[in-house]
């Protein structure tokens, strides 16, 4: 099956980066600003808005690993990324971390796939910058494409 | 064989989105700044310099149908790029052009494709503010991440 996959590498210690992914107030930053509910746990579920009523995506939190892991499960939304698997993965090397992101399992290389790709690596160069200057550019601040 | 795909929609006609991947004048505008020699033409080469006296990358132009598609045949450069290929796909919708970019053939999904991946997105996002603005951020101008 199909995945979208994103390397970046940020100047930020992991903890911070593993912060901004794992947590709700984290996400609002870079993703989508106020636009996050629900519980970052284990097993719980997060919903995440894009100025609509009904949450855009419905995330199963699969594992959250402090030492540079935070796994997704998609269970609600859009009808191309249900049963998609999200990963962030964290590794930190001198003076960086680097983030290699995973969006698996799609069930056929799509044009809305291909929108997604780009739109995934936006959002990480938006964590990127939220991380190195206090700045993202979440939804609705975001560049639409 | 795992791909690249990023989809991006740009304000601007199909003949102008055409010029700037169909030529080195408009490849020199968002992707490597002076860095573009050879000639665009099919079967010829182009040769890709990022800052080195090697090239990077050299592409035999396979494709260069104005209605909307350029492609590329890598056959030097990065070890993992030789022998992929890519593929602007164009299309005209209302006001808009859209990108769909394809860099296939990749051997393996490895984490430097997934870098790559990435750099293509803000690349591309660099074509976009080069047709929309005036003004692309192509390398030396890029954000290195």
């Amino acid at each position: 099956m199909p995945d979208i996959r994103h390397r970046v590498a940020i100047s930020a210690p992991l903890s911070s980066v593993y912060e901004a992914v794992a947590t709700k107030e984290g996400l609002s930053e870079w993703w989508t600003r106020g636009g996050v509910e629900g519980e970052s746990s284990e097993a719980s579920k997060l919903q995440f808005f894009f100025g609509q009523p009904e949450p855009a995506a419905v995330m199963e939190v699969t594992r959250l690993n402090p030492d540079g892991e935070v796994s997704w499960r998609c269970v609600a939304g859009a009808d191309e990324w249900v049963g998609t698997n999200l990963t962030f993965n964290l590794t930190q090397t001198d003076g960086e971390t680097v983030v290699l992101f995973t969006h698996a399992d799609w069930r056929s290389p799509s044009e809305f796939m291909a929108h997604c790709s780009a739109r995934w690596a936006y959002f990480l160069l938006s964590l990127k910058s939220y991380l190195e200057t206090g700045k993202g550019t979440p939804f609705p601040d975001d560049l639409k494409f």
